[in-house]
C-alpha cells in the first residue's frame, strides 16, 4: 500500500466518499488511489473554483467534508475564492494539494510556489506532509480538523513522493468533543432579553436550521424579541410552517435603520452585525451604540442546544407554527421580466424541499421576500461575498442531496467566474435548474458608483461596469457545456419555461434577460 | 485631487496607460479616477485571471507594466495563477488591489482577507498603502519595482478610504540603474567555452530576442557551442533569417539524453536546467554531473549586452543569417487532423510578424518544429506551467501590438480555465486568431499515468483525465462570448478555414478536433 492508498482508505473509514478534483502531474498517485478502495467518487471540475465551491455546498448540506484534489500553488489559488466563502460558511472541507517531490523543491522548478502562504488565509488548519508513512495520520488530523467542532477548511499539502512511497496502512480518525454550552452565557442572555424593551435575536450558522429556528421562535414568543438572520446565511431553512426571520439588509444605512429601535441583541451563531464595506460617514457597526450585546454560544458550541436552553431558561412554551399570514405574491401573466415578477414566479414554482443557491445579487431581493410563503426549502447564501459561488455550490448540494431539486439563482456577472460548473452538472446528470439573472451589467457596482456621488460615470467607469458590447449568450454557453438551455425575455416566456425546466430531471438552464 | 487621481496621474507621467480591470466595491474611486486623466484605457476582464494574464502578455511585448485592478483577497486570488506565470516570465506588472477602509478592517467583514499572504508568492514587491497622501509615492515605488531592472510583479494594496481621501498630487517615478555586466563572468564563460569539447549556450529571458540571438550565434559559430533555449520561453524571436535554437525537451529522460554529450553549459538569462517535475529514479538536474556551468549575466543585468561582450571576448566575427536549409514541411491536403498536419498547416499560414501564444500542450510540438522555417515571428510560452495562460496573454499581446496578428494556440483543457478572455477579445476587437486544440482529454495526465506504470487506469482515473461525456462545443462557447467561431474536424476543413480566419481583422476562433 502506498501513501496515497493509505490516505484514501482512511477517508473511507471516516465516511468520506466524494472528491471534487482538478488534478495535475503531482497528484497522479492520489488520482490512481481513488480506485484502490470501493465507494470513492471522483468528480471532475474543469476549474478549481468549481471543486472548492462544490465541496462547500456538499459540506453545508451534509456536515461532512468532501475532499478536493488540487494542483500545487497556482491550481490551489484558483480555488481560493470559493474556499473563502466556505471559510465564512464554516463548511467542513479537506483540501488535498500535491506538491513537488521533497528532493525537487530546492530546484525551484517552474511550478514551485509557496503553497502554505496561499493556503493560510482560507484554511483553519494547514499541514505539509513530510513522509509517506505519516500520510494516513496527517489525513486523519486534517479530517478531524475539518469535522470539528468547530467545522473548518483543512488543507493538507502532499509531496508526490510521499503519495507513491510505501506506507503501513490507514489511520483512525478521532473526533473532537463538542464544547458544552455555557450556562452562564445562557443566563446572561436571558437577563438581557428580559431587561430589554426592544430585543432581537440575530441568528447565523446552524441556528438557521429547523431546531435552532424553533427554539428561537419560542424565545421570541416569550420575550417579544425580533428574529433576525445574517444577510448571507450559510444555510437557512425557510418556507411555510417554519418560523420566519427578517434578513438583515445589505447596505449599511438600511441596516442601521432596520436595527435603530433595538436595545439588546442576543447573538446565536452570528457575529455582531457589521457593514459589508466601509463608507465615508457611515459606521461599521450597525447596531445602536447603546444596545446591549450578548451571545448564547461561541464557535464550536452547539448553538441549537444553546437556543433551546435559552428558551427553557425563559420558561418559553412551545410555539405553534406560524399561521397562514404569509401568502405567495401573485405573478403577472405578461409584461417585462423585472425582478419582482421573476421572484414571484420562482417562489410559486419551486417544489417542496428545494435547495435554492442564491447568488442573484441585485435581482434576488424580491424573490427572497416572496419565498417566505413558498413550501419548505433551504437557502444557501453568498457567505464570504466572493462572487462565482452559486453554480459550484449547486454542484455540491446536488451531489449531497440527489433526491432534492436544486435551484441556482445566479447573477450573470458572478456566474461568469465559474461557468465551467455547468459542464460538471451535465457530466454528473445533477438535478439542478440554473436560472441566470442576465441584466448585462455589474449592477451593484453601478449602484456603488452612484452612492459615491459619481452621477455621470466617465467612459472607463461605464465600460468597466457594463457586460454588454457584446451581449453574452448564456443559453449558448449552457448548451456548449452540455446543459439544455433556453433564453426568456418576458414574463410570459419565463412562465412557460420555468415549470417544465424544474420538472425535468437533470440539469436545465434558463437565461432570464431582466 | 484624491488619492486615486494622484495615482492615475503618476501612472500617466510614467507612460503607463493600460489597466486590465475586474473591480469591486473597494476599487470604485480607482475606477472613477481612470477617467480623471486623458489617455488611460481601462479594459474589462470578466475573471481576474484574464486581467493578470493580459498584463503578462502586454509586459512581455512592451517591457512596460500594465496595471491590473483587482478586488480584495478573493478577487486577487483568482489572478494568482497567471501572476505565477508572469513572475516566471519576469514580466513587469503593477497590481492595484483595493482593500477595506482602514477603520473597517478590524470588524472582519465577510470579504476581509489576508491579501499580503496571498500576494507574496507571486509578487517580487508588495506594499500596503496606509494614507491617501502616500498613495502617489507608493504607486511610484511599485512602478519602479515593476520596471526594474530586474523587472517583476509589484502589488500595491490600497484601502478604499486612501483612494477617496485628499492627496497633494502625483509623484515622480525614478528608475533603477541597470547593473553593469560583470567582465569577470564574461571571461570565465569564454574560458569554459574554449576549454570544452561539446559546449552549449542555454538562452532564456531576453537573450531569446533578436540582439541576444545574433550575439549568441556569433559565439556558437566561434566555439561550436550548441544554441539551446528554455523549454517554455517567455518571449522567443524565431523564423527565417533568425538564428535557430534547439528547445530543451519537456520530459526529463528526453532532456537528459538531449544534454548527455555536453561538457560545458553557459547560461544566458536562463537558469541551470532542471526537470519540470520530480520522478522516481530520475534526477532533477538535467545536465551531466560532469558538465561545467557558467553564467554570463545575473538577474538585473542586460543579458544581450553580456552575450555581445562574450562574442567580442571570443573574437567571434559577425555571422550570416542562417541559410535556407530550414524548409516548411509540406501539409497534407486531406486526412485526419493530427498534430503533425495541424502544425504544418499553421506554420505555412502564419503571417510575418505574428505573435504566437503557445499553450498547445501535447499538440504543439510538431508545430514548434515546423515553424523554424516560418516567417519571423514571436513565441510566448507557458513560463510557469500554470495552464489557462494563452487566451489572456493573447489579449495583452494584441493590446500591446495592434499592428501584429496574434495567434493563440490553446489546448482545450487549459483554455477552459480562462475562456472568459474570449469576451474581452470581442469587446476590444482584438486581432487574435484563437486555435483550440480539442483532443477532449487531459492528454498530459494520461501520459503521466502511463509513465507512472498505471497501464489500465480505473474508472475514477479515467474520468478525471477525460473531457468528453459531454463533449465541449468550443465553437459554441466562442460564439456565445462574441467571437465568430468555427469547428473543423479534418485537414481539408482546417485548410479551408485557417487562412480566412487569419486574414480577417479582429478575433476569430477555430475549434480543431484533433
Amino acid at each position: 500500500m502506498n501513501g496515497a492508498e493509505a490516505l484514501m482508505h482512511t477517508a473511507r473509514t471516516a465516511g468520506i466518499d466524494v472528491c471534487f478534483a482538478n488534478p495535475g502531474t503531482t497528484e497522479m498517485p492520489l488520482v490512481a488511489a481513488l480506485d484502490s478502495v470501493p465507494g470513492l467518487r471522483g468528480i471532475l471540475g474543469l476549474f478549481e473554483g468549481v471543486c472548492t465551491g462544490a465541496a462547500d455546498g456538499y459540506g453545508r448540506m451534509t456536515d461532512r467534508p468532501a475532499m478536493t484534489l488540487l494542483h500545487l500553488g497556482p491550481g490551489f489559488a484558483n480555488g481560493i475564492a470559493n474556499l473563502h466563502n466556505a471559510r465564512r460558511a464554516r463548511s467542513p472541507i479537506v483540501n488535498l494539494v500535491g506538491d513537488h517531490t521533497r528532493s525537487h523543491v530546492e530546484f525551484d522548478a517552474p511550478l514551485t510556489s509557496d503553497i502554505v502562504s496561499l493556503a493560510r488565509p482560507v484554511s483553519g488548519w494547514v499541514r505539509s506532509n513530510r513522509a509517506a508513512d505519516d500520510l494516513a495520520v496527517d489525513f486523519a488530523a486534517a479530517a478531524r480538523a475539518a469535522l470539528g467542532p468547530p467545522r473548518q477548511v483543512a488543507t493538507l499539502i502532499i509531496p508526490a513522493d510521499c503519495q507513491w512511497g510505501k506506507a503501513d496502512g490507514p489511520a483512525e480518525i478521532r473526533r473532537n468533543a463538542a464544547a458544552p454550552v455555557d450556562t452562564a452565557r445562557i443566563l446572561a442572555a436571558s437577563d438581557e432579553l428580559r431587561r430589554a424593551e426592544h430585543p432581537a435575536l440575530l441568528l447565523g450558522g446552524t441556528a438557521l436550521r429547523e431546531p435552532g429556528l424553533r427554539a428561537a421562535a419560542r424565545v421570541a414568543a416569550a420575550t417579544g424579541a425580533r428574529l433576525l438572520s445574517e444577510t448571507f446565511p450559510a444555510r437557512l431553512e425557510r418556507g411555510t410552517g417554519l418560523p420566519r426571520v427578517e434578513r438583515l439588509p445589505y447596505f449599511p444605512e438600511q441596516a442601521i435603520e432596520f436595527l435603530a429601535s433595538i436595545d439588546a441583541i442576543v447573538l446565536a451563531g452570528a457575529r455582531e452585525p457589521v457593514a459589508f464595506f466601509g463608507y465615508p460617514d457611515t459606521a461599521s457597526r450597525l447596531a445602536p451604540a447603546t444596545a446591549a450585546i450578548a451571545s448564547v454560544a461561541e464557535r464550536g458550541e452547539d448553538v441549537a442546544v444553546a437556543l433551546e436552553n435559552l428558551a427553557n431558561a425563559l420558561d418559553a412554551p412551545p410555539t405553534a407554527p406560524p399561521g397562514a399570514d404569509a401568502v405567495l405574491p401573485g405573478a403577472p401573466a405578461a409584461g417585462p421580466l423585472e425582478p419582482q415578477a421573476l421572484g414571484a414566479l420562482l417562489a410559486r414554482s419551486q417544489p417542496a424541499g428545494a435547495i435554492v443557491v442564491d447568488e442573484g445579487a441585485t435581482t434576488s431581493l424580491p424573490y427572497t421576500l416572496a419565498a417566505d410563503a413558498a413550501p419548505p426549502h433551504t437557502v444557501l447564501g453568498l457567505t464570504g461575498g466572493a462572487i462565482g459561488q452559486a453554480l459550484p455550490v449547486a454542484v455540491g448540494a446536488a451531489v449531497a442531496c440527489p433526491d432534492r431539486k436544486v435551484i441556482a439563482l445566479q447573477a450573470d456577472g458572478g456566474g461568469l467566474y465559474t461557468l465551467q460548473a455547468l459542464w460538471t452538472l451535465a457530466r454528473e446528470g445533477l438535478d439542478v435548474t440554473v436560472l441566470i439573472c442576465s441584466n448585462r451589467r455589474y449592477r451593484i457596482l453601478q449602484i456603488e458608483l452612484a452612492r459615491a456621488g459619481i452621477a455621470e460615470p466617465g467612459p472607463n467607469a461605464q465600460s468597466l461596469t457594463d457586460l454588454s458590447r457584446p451581449d453574452i449568450d448564456w443559453a449558448g454557453l449552457g448548451s456548449s457545456l452540455g446543459v439544455p438551455s433556453r433564453r426568456v425575455e418576458s414574463v410570459a416566456e419565463l412562465a412557460r419555461e420555468l415549470a417544465p425546466a424544474i420538472a425535468a430531471p437533470g440539469p436545465r438552464l434558463i437565461e432570464m434577460v431582466v
